[in-house]
């Protein structure tokens, strides 16, 4: 396939759009890749839409190789399976609804777990049937609330969905792991580098969840990692090193002092410190008690949970939510400090919160024979050792504080530093949450039903366009991994003598003949113009057909190392024919 | 490539889906192709999706060919694009309308003229940048008022939508000729037998609309062909043959007769030829008067419009929209006659007409010197003998009288016949309409803008599965052209000895090492059961590993022709893999 520059639909841009703020949307918009059509909705010019089929072709090819089927459902689909598993509701504002001409409820599909179990229940029924493995490759919508970074996060997308459907745990497990196994193919031959990160605590079900994220700093996810063993985790996955519990005996009793106007724990930490009482204190003596209240979903009421994190430590909301889940969480309104009339502001401690009968969770370093300065329920007033395990037990273990740069690894082997990625890849052992909701049995060799068990997993296919020109540039443009390039070689005519044009034009040819896709910069702009259109676009190899010609050479330039060599005109398409087949 | 039936996600039905009318519908979601989401929505399941691929790869094969540039615009736009053109509005209850969480109007798009015109409006500027032809292949929506037939009509659905962009009308008649040929490229290489017919009548322009129709009994188009030429046409784009003009001389006066009780031209026949007036009348010897009423789009008010035929045809209110188009029409209510008094209901004639100033379009056939019985505008009395160019002159021609089977055909080379086709292309020169509502200009070498000017071109995927399969089962199933079959050959184990597994599976494996895709039925079900559903899923090839194993044969047999042969099995590969490369 030849590609001339003369006719391609695509005009490059010398300056960022002014809405751009991260590498790839930029230079995906400088070098004619997409065009933005409405917030968060793009669309694809002639060499941008190549670079998403080829993802897709590798995204599909990997799927076969794993036995996954290729179906394709509706992007458009009806409320009803949607209102079953709740989701409908659940969504909020992020699902695009809308009326058909009979006033019936539709919604644009954010993800399909619903209707793959439909289709599935449709269409087998015995223990026989399984397992399987159905992926579609498909545009989703969701109505997110800031479309940003161009193609990384827009509100229509292209996605890789895939489900298994398992008869047990075993079965869901091994499909997890064809899954996990086929996306570090995938990501490694779209050239990305990525990290593998649990995507909840270990509490939850261990590996049940993890994400793939393309390592970048202008990513929305944040994660820490150990560099000593490769450890690397979402922070609401990251699990606090229990420390080892202390002697209780020879411990100081505790005493409550008059500690005024110390609500706050700077304040009170430099109260300490200068009242004379022969020890440093710094905010991780302290114990901060943190109301918050929780509910299941749908019902109407609140309870109270007290949450207790060493002093120097904030509580991480997102940390809170996952470890509390499925339970939702909220802050405390004046509503609520006026219906507990016992809730001290600032001056919180373990006592009050038991003796009123709410549930009181600590972090894993609150552990028996730890000793804290922390609330002594009345204003102005603190208790001073108050020692865990002896005058307070909480009623279990949280994890809510916030994870810090230099906190110890899980895994012992160092610390964790943090870092920045995008989402491009989620697998997630689903169970049995949608087979429940529609019911979806097999019948099993002795004639009983067994509930099915799923798994769910995702890859963000046209964010992957993105990902890869984050982590794939410099200073002049893309620079495309081979596999997913639009094209293999961009022949530059550096000139416009007609020898040089028809160097140029049989040198195409020939490449077009072994199979090379070609494009070839035919138009009679400057040189200087191709060079800097050629660095742009960013296809992995360049080749200069300019003055050497008359010397029987062309130049061959590396669009990645930069480094050019001039090959005698003869050998270079066995050169580059062997370049491009790897 | 093989496909283990044992594993496919595909489970076949023996009897026919309760919703399903028409073959295609029946077959696809027998054979396990498709399957119903929601009214005129439907999922691809693995075979279906696969055929759906197929002819997609085709489509754009013939598209790159002709020098198309592959797009992809959202599905889901904004609707300021389409409130300039009018469409937002004009579409009416066929456009899937939405909001987002900031309340701002969406659409799903049911093609995307405007969004392809503001995209060359975006890149190009120079008159040196043209011509240009991009193209999508999308899912697309239309909120269809009663959606049927399965994937032929269907409110989500797949299309190839192009648009040509020129300079000038010659440049235009070229693009529109290039996909004229592609698209008969596409639809011979697809296995369709199709017509392509005028869309718009020749006082129009001539051929600047066709469509192309696979022929099929279960179209939802009517059309009319001339067997002996080949002339093919909507029926909207017929024109009526017009006879030469006759002397008036000796023609005999009109005269106005009382004739009781004939405010229908049955009647009035009827009457006249018991009247003894020594003559036979036929109702094609009667002028019927029809009144409508038409307006501009946008307009409140309605001009009344009179429309004479000959009595013994009806006026076809489609071929009536066509003749009057952009203009809206309407039947008269009877307000509109009480309004009107001078309107003799049953008895109206030409001269109240145009003594009311109402204009007065007649058919081709009324031509000067003709002589017609009509309505003498006044109860219970027509006139006879009224000769056109003597007795009144109408304002002009119109082409509404309903056509029938037998009607000349335009060219003259014989009768009409009418019959049915499915829609499966369309091809139109747009003109500037759109360019204008953008302001699309290029630069033209001489400093000054020239108005661009578009063609717009669509072909319905996934209509094309429905089609192809309407066009090419049986009684037992579905038999793909090779070009676009879910496989090349079906092998089917026949029987559960060892020997015939082993024979079915090293058979499957030969053909996958040369390429050959192959679906292997390696089920334990009975042979019966196989080779049933190896007719209904319609690969055209199907080879039975069975009994002459031991003699060293295999069975090779033609899905359509259903010829069978024993080929040795040492010889099959070769044969086949012959075949399949054709």
């Amino acid at each position: 396939m030849i590609t001339r520059m003369s006719s391609l639909f695509l005009r490059t841009l010398r300056e960022d759009p002014a809405d751009a703020e991260v590498p790839s949307h930029k230079l995906l918009v400088r070098a004619g890749y997409v065009r933005r059509v409405a917030p968060g909705m793009f669309s694809w010019l002639p060499l941008g839409y190549r670079v998403l089929r080829n993802i897709e072709k590798v995204v599909r090819e990997e799927m076969d190789a794993i036995g996954g089927q290729e179906v394709h459902f509706p992007a458009l689909l009806p409320r009803e399976p949607y209102e079953t598993t709740g989701r409908w509701t659940e969504y909020g504002d992020g699902l695009f609804r809308l009326k058909d001409r009979k006033k019936a409820d539709y919604l644009l599909g954010p993800t399909h777990e619903e209707l793959f179990t439909l289709m599935v229940k449709g269409e087998y029924g015995s223990y026989k049937d399984y397992p399987a493995v159905l992926y579609q490759i498909q545009n989703k919508y969701r109505d997110e609330a800031r479309p940003r970074a161009g193609i990384l996060r827009g509100r229509e997308f292209v996605m890789k969905d895939s489900y298994s459907f398992d008869l047990d745990d075993e079965g869901l497990k091994r499909s997890y792991e064809l899954h996990r196994e086929a996306y570090i193919r995938i990501f490694d031959r779209l050239g990305l580098k990525y990290v593998v990160v649990s995507a909840v605590s270990g509490a939850m079900g261990g590996s049940a969840s993890e994400e793939f994220l393309a390592e970048s700093e202008t990513g929305e996810d944040t994660f820490v990692r150990c560099l000593e063993s490769g450890y690397a985790a979402n922070v609401e996955a990251v699990t606090t090193p229990v420390p080892p519990a202390r002697a209780l005996e020879g411990l100081p009793a505790a005493q409550v002092h008059h500690t005024p106007k110390t609500p706050t724990i700077d304040t009170l930490v430099d109260f300490l410190n200068a009242a004379g009482l022969g020890r440093e204190f710094t905010a991780a003596d302290t114990l901060k008690n943190v109301m918050v209240k929780v509910r299941k979903p749908g019902d109407a009421d609140w309870d109270l949970l007290a949450v207790g994190v060493p002093g120097d430590r904030e509580v991480d909301f997102k940390r809170l939510e996952a470890s509390v889940a499925p339970l939702e969480v909220a802050l405390l309104e004046e509503a609520d400090f006026k219906a507990n009339a016992w809730l001290v502001k600032g001056y919180i401690g373990p006592k009050a919160i038991q003796d009123n009968g709410v549930r009181y969770l600590a972090d894993p370093r609150i552990v028996t024979g730890t000793a804290w300065v922390t609330g002594a329920d009345q204003a102005d007033h603190h208790v001073i050792d108050l020692v865990a395990g002896r005058d307070f037990t909480p009623d279990g273990v949280i994890e809510a504080a916030e994870i810090r740069e230099g906190d110890p690894s899980p895994d012992g082997a160092g610390a964790l530093v943090a870092a920045r990625g995008i989402e491009i890849g989620h697998i997630f052992q689903l169970g049995r949450k949608y087979a429940d909701a529609f019911g979806l049995d097999a019948l099993g060799p002795d004639g009983k039903p067994v509930r099915i068990t799923m798994g769910s997993y995702g890859i963000g296919v046209s964010r992957a366009v993105a990902a890869v020109a984050e982590q794939h540039h410099d200073g002049r443009g893309l620079i495309w991994p081979r596999e997913i390039a639009p094209a293999d070689v961009h022949v530059v005519i550096a000139g416009k003598d007609e020898t040089l044009r028809e160097g140029g034009e049989s040198l195409a040819a020939e490449l077009d003949a072994q199979g090379v896709r070609v494009i070839l910069d035919d138009r009679t702009a400057s040189p200087g113009v191709k060079f800097a259109d050629a660095e742009l676009v960013g296809v992995p190899t360049i080749v200069v057909v300019g003055r050497g010609l008359a010397n029987g050479v062309v130049e061959v330039k590396d669009r990645r190392t930069g480094e050019r060599e001039d090959v005698p005109r003869d050998e270079v398409v066995a050169q580059l024919v062997a370049l491009v087949r790897g």
